[in-house]
C-alpha cells in the first residue's frame, strides 16, 4: 500500500464497478470489474489485519477480520431465512464452515509453510478451538441423531434450545479467550525459522505500522464492507455461470459461493501467514467457522422465529459428516501447536476430496 | 466437620429419615429428611475421601470413592437383571457413564476453575484415561455395529467375550496403574495458580489430617454405604413423582436417578476440586466413568447368565451416541492435563444437550 | 545370525520347502516345512531392518521394510483384481491395515514394554501418522457416504479421483518426510528406561553391525522375498483348512491371511521392539498401514483400469469401522510419542473384539 497509485486505483475501480453494476447488462464486464476490485480490496483488508493484530494482539485482529467478514454471510442468510429457503442456508453455513476449516487453513498453512520451515502458535488456543469445534459437531449432530424419535414440534423446541446453548457457549467464550484467560491464549514468542532452501526472508516483526490504531480498525471495517459487497455481486454472476452448466444447488451453495463469500478471510489469512503470523491466520480461519457455528447458525434459529417459521437445525447426513470430517482433520494437524507445508496439503487434499463429492452429487 | 454439632446432627437426621422411611406414607416428608440426611452424608464423604487421599495418593482415594459409589449401582443392577429388565440396565449405564463424564467432571472442573486460574494433573493419566474410555466406546459399538448380521445367539456370545476383554483390561489397567507403572501416574507437583480477579484462598496441602488413615478409610466406606441406601430412597422418590409428570422412562433413567445414584462422586469431586486437588476429582469422575463401563456393565452380562437369561451388549444408536459424545468432550479437554473453568462450562452445555434429548424422546 | 549352522541351515530348509512345494502332496508336510522355513527367513529379516535402520536411520529402515513386505501384498492383489474378485480384495486391504495398527504394533509395544518400562519416539512423527491414518479413513468414508446418491459410473469417477489424491498425498508425505523435513521427523535421542523389576538388559546401541550397508538393503530384499514367496504357500494351505472348518470368508481374508501376510512387518517390529528401537517398530507397523491406504489400495483401483473393469473405493459399513476404530485407538495411545505394555494390551484387546465380530459374521 506504500505505491502512491494504489489508492486513487483502488477508488476508481471500486466507482467503474458499481457503474456497471447499477447502468449495465454486460455480464462479463461486471464480473471483471467487481472480481479486480475486490481484490484490491482484499489486500487492503489483509493488511489493516495486520494493522489491527499489531495494536491489539493476533487474536483480536482475527476475531474482528472474522467478525466484519461472517456480519455479510449472516445478513445474506438472514434474506435467505426470510424467503423460507432452509435448506439453502443450512447448504450455506456448512460450505462457510469448511471452506474455512480446510481451504482458508489449508492454503494459509500451505504458503506460510513454503517460506517457514515451521510455524507455531498457542497450543492452548489449539487446545480450546478443538474443544469447540467438537462442540460444534456434536450440536449439529444431536438433532441428526433424535431425528426419527421426535415430532416436528419438538424437534424445533430442541433446536431452540440448543441454538440457546450455543450462543450462551459462544458468548462466555469471548468472556473467557478475551478476559479471564487473554494473557494465557496470547501469541506466542513468535520464534522464526526460515526454511533454509526455499526462501530466507525473515519480516520483522517490529516493523513500524503506516496507520494508527483507530485508522487501522476503520480501514479493517470498511474494506469488510467493500469485500462483502462485491463478493456478493460475483456470487451472483457466478450462480447464474453455475446454473447455465447445470452444477447443483448443494455444490453451488457450498463450495462455490463459500468460496467467494470467504474471501475476507481468505486474503487476509494467506497474507498474514505468509508474514509468519500463523497464529492470526489460525484465528481467523477456525475462529471463522467457530462463529460461523456457534453464533450465526443458531442465531438464525431465533430469527426464523421473527419471520413465523422456524427453522429446525437438522442437517443432512452428508452435511453433518462434512463438517464432522473437516473438524476433524483440522484439529488433528493443528492440535500441536505448529504446522507446516505438508499439513496444509492434508486440508486441501480433503477439501478436494468433499467437493468432489458436492460436485458429484 | 471441626464444628461439634456435625455428629450429632447427622445421626439425629438419618434416625429420623429411617424411621420415617419404615414407618411413615408421608412421601414429602420422606423426601426431606432424606435429601438433608444425604447431604450430610455426602459432605462426610467427601471429607473422608480427601483424607484418604492425603495417606494413600489422590489416585487410591478416587479409586476408592469411585468403587464405593458403583457398589450401590451395580447391587441395584443386579436387582434389575434378575427381572429381566436389560433396557433399564442399559439406561442405567448410560447415565451413570454420561452423568459422570459429563455433569461430575463439568461441575468439579467449574467450580474448581472459579478458585484457581488453571489446575492440572498427570498428562500420562489423562492420556490412558482417554485410551481407555475410546476402548470402552469401541466394545459398546462393536455389538451394534454387528448387530444385524448376528443372530441372537452369536450376539450372546460375542457379548460374553467382550465382557471377558473388558474385565481382563480392567484387570490389567489395576496391575499398570496401582503396581507397574504407579509412580509415572501418580500426582503432579501441585501448582496453584489462584485466580487474581476472584479468590486468593490457597489451600496448604500440608494440613494435617483430622483422621488416621485407617479410620479415614472406615467413614469412607460408612459414609459410602449411607450415601448409597439414602440415594435409593430419594430414587424411589424422584421415580414416582417423574411418572406422574410423565417423564419418559430413558430420561429418568439416564438422567434423574444417575444425578442422584452418583451423589458420592458429585460431592466428593466438586469438594476436592476446590481445594485444588483437581486430579483427584477427574479420578473420581473419570475413573468412575471407567469403572461402570469396563466392569460393572461387562460383571452384568456375566451376572445375567447366572439368572438364565443372557443380557448381551447391545445398546441403542443414542445410547451409543451419547456415550461417545461424553467421551470424545471429555478427552478432548483434559488430554492436555490442565483445566479451567470455560472448559467445566463445555461439559455443562453438551449434557445440557444430550439431556434435552433424552427429556424430549 | 553370529552362529554357524544358521546359514546352512536356512538354506537347507528352504530347499526342502521348495522341493516339498512343487513335487509333493502331502499337506502337513509342506505346511510344517514352509513355516519353519518362513520363521528363520523372518528372523533374518528382522536382524537386516535392524542393520539397514542402523546405517540409514530408523525411518528409512523401517519404510525399506514396510515396502518389501507390501509388494508381495500388491502382487497378490494384482491377480485378484485381474479375476474381479474385488470383496475380497477389499477383505484384505481392512485386514492389512487392522491387522499392522493392532497385532503387529500391539505385540511390538506389548513386547517392548514389558522389557523396558517407557519407549518413545518423535512426537511429530506420531502427530503425522494421526493425520494420515485420519487422512485415510476420511477417503473410504466418502465413497460409503455418498453411496446413495452416485450411480455407479460417478462412484467410478469419485473413486478414481479419490485414488489419485491419495497418491498424491503419499508421494508429497515420502518428499515431506525424507527431503523437507527429514531431521525434524528423524528419531529421539534413545532414552533407555529398563524396568526394574523385569529385565535389566540394556542393548547398546552403538554395537557394530556384522554387515556393509548395502550388504544389509540386499539381505533385507532377499529376506523379504522368500518371506513374501513363504508366506503365501502358508495362505494356500491355511485357506484350505480354513474353508473346511467352514469359517467365513471375511474372516480368513481380513484376520487369518493378514496375520501371515504381515509375517514380515511382525517379525522384524517386534525384534527391533525388545532392542528399545521403537520408533522403527512404530514406523513398519504404521508405515505399512498408511502405504496400503494411501498407496496401494488407489494404486490397486488404476489397475483394475488395465483390465477393463473398475474397482470402486467403497467399502463396507463394517470394514470402515473396523478401519476407524483400528486408526482411532492406535491414534490414541501412539499420540503422546511414548509406549507402555499396557497400551499394547489396549490393542490386542481391540484386535480380539474385531477379530471376535468377524469371524461370528
Amino acid at each position: 500500500m506504500k505505491s502512491r497509485w494504489f489508492t486513487p486505483l483502488l477508488i476508481a475501480l471500486t466507482l467503474a464497478s458499481i457503474a456497471v453494476h447499477f447502468w449495465s447488462t454486460n455480464e462479463p464486464l461486471r464480473f471483471t470489474l467487481a472480481s479486480i476490485s475486490l481484490l484490491l480490496w482484499a489486500a487492503l483488508l489483509g493488511k489493516a489485519t495486520e494493522s489491527v493484530a499489531h495494536y491489539a494482539g493476533e487474536r483480536l485482529g482475527g476475531f474482528l477480520n472474522a467478525t466484519f467478514g461472517n456480519a455479510a454471510e449472516l445478513i445474506i442468510a438472514i434474506f435467505l431465512v426470510q424467503k423460507g429457503l432452509f435448506d439453502m442456508v443450512k447448504a450455506s453455513i456448512t460450505g462457510s464452515i469448511i471452506g474455512n476449516l480446510l481451504l482458508v487453513l489449508g492454503l494459509s498453512i500451505f504458503a506460510g509453510g513454503l517460506k517457514f520451515k515451521t510455524q507455531s502458535f498457542n497450543t492452548l488456543l489449539a487446545g480450546h478451538n478443538a474443544s469447540l469445534m467438537l462442540l460444534a459437531v456434536i450440536a449439529l449432530f444431536s438433532p441428526a441423531a433424535f431425528d426419527t424419535q421426535l415430532d416436528p414440534s419438538e424437534m424445533e423446541t430442541f433446536s431452540l434450545i440448543i441454538a440457546g446453548l450455543l450462543i450462551a457457549s459462544y458468548l462466555l467464550w469471548l468472556i473467557f479467550s478475551m478476559i479471564t484467560h487473554k494473557k494465557e491464549l496470547g501469541e506466542e514468542p513468535a520464534v522464526e525459522v526460515p526454511t533454509s532452501d526455499i526462501s530466507q526472508t525473515s519480516v520483522a516483526h517490529e516493523e513500524k505500522p503506516e496507520w494508527t490504531k483507530n485508522r487501522s480498525i476503520l480501514l479493517l471495517f470498511i474494506a469488510a464492507v467493500f469485500v462483502a459487497i462485491q463478493s456478493e455481486w460475483i456470487v451472483g454472476s457466478v450462480e447464474a455461470v453455475a446454473h447455465t452448466l447445470g452444477w447443483s444447488e448443494l455444490f453451488v451453495g457450498a463450495f462455490l459461493i463459500a468460496i467467494i463469500g470467504n474471501a475476507a478471510e481468505h486474503s487476509a489469512a494467506i497474507f498474514l501467514a505468509m508474514r509468519n503470523r500463523i497464529g492470526a491466520a489460525v484465528e481467523i480461519a477456525v475462529g471463522s467457522s467457530l462463529q460461523i457455528a456457534l453464533f450465526v447458525a443458531p442465531a438464525l434459529v431465533f430469527i426464523s422465529l421473527l419471520f413465523g417459521k422456524t427453522m429446525n437445525l437438522t442437517f443432512t447426513a452428508i452435511e453433518i459428516a462434512a463438517i464432522a470430517i473437516a473438524a476433524f482433520i483440522a484439529t488433528s494437524i493443528s492440535r500441536d501447536g505448529s504446522t507446516n507445508w505438508f499439513e496444509g496439503v492434508l486440508l486441501l487434499i480433503v477439501y478436494a476430496i468433499l467437493g468432489t463429492g458436492f460436485y458429484l452429487v
